[in-house]
């Protein structure tokens, strides 16, 4: 009798959908990104605006940070942690982004993202994203040389 | 017969748990405030460091941020989502903090606010919070006069 196959775990299929957001941002795929999203996502970015409602709005501030880069977007997460239940998630992890711009010079800084996963029907769907990073009390300057 | 008490669901009882961190914030009860937070908390805050590990850490947050106000710490929720799985839950929104500075001057500011929450025995515990508010891409300052 062939093996049954072992039933990939939640917390397995988190990772999995991380790791091809990772992989659809390295290679500026919009689409293989935003198969990742539910429509009815809600998204705090790094810029404004507070928030982004729906993946629609969300799609434009992939393919406006896509458009302005030159060659692949790397990333190195550090610290990453899954909570999965059955039908809920979350994770949230420190993620060095690497590139380079369009109009010249290298980006190089760490953000701290946290996202929510909700189970629609087989598949895991990023319904919520926070993705920020600190500022200085003093300046109010975004700190986009803050290491880990 | 008495009746049987109407079990309150895991969206209810992360609402109440976010009514208490409201209460416990407006009136600087740190202890009050702690006790909604799991020992092994990682808190990304709006300031630095990248990010706060274990609930101590976080305590001296709450600390110095209710030592440095006159008063209670008022808060306004707006577009609050919940997602509660019966182990695992998030839950996100925009919060209009409102507080006055023992230096002097008024804050008034919008945040974005995501909690990650575990079960605990009995309880829901925050292990994750994600506070932020974005920036300008321009001048790099973070938007504290943004609103909803």
């Amino acid at each position: 009798m062939a093996p049954v196959p072992k039933p990939t775990s939640d917390e397995g299929a988190i990772r999995a959908a991380m790791d091809a957001w990772a992989r659809a941002v390295h290679d500026k795929d919009v689409d293989a990104v935003m198969k990742l999203y539910a429509d009815d996502f809600v998204g705090y970015d790094m810029i404004a605006p507070l928030a982004h409602r729906g993946a629609a709005a969300y799609r434009k501030v992939f393919q406006d940070w896509f458009a302005a880069i030159e060659g692949p977007i790397e990333q190195e997460p550090r610290d990453v942690r899954i909570a999965a239940g059955g039908e809920v998630a979350f994770a949230h992890g420190l993620f060095r982004m690497r590139s380079r711009s369009r109009k010249g010079g290298d980006n190089d800084y760490w953000i701290r993202v946290t996202i929510g996963l909700r189970k629609r029907g087989a598949d895991w769907k990023i319904v919520h994203e926070h993705a920020s990073v600190p500022f200085d009390m003093k300046t109010r300057k975004a700190l986009l040389d803050i290491k880990p």
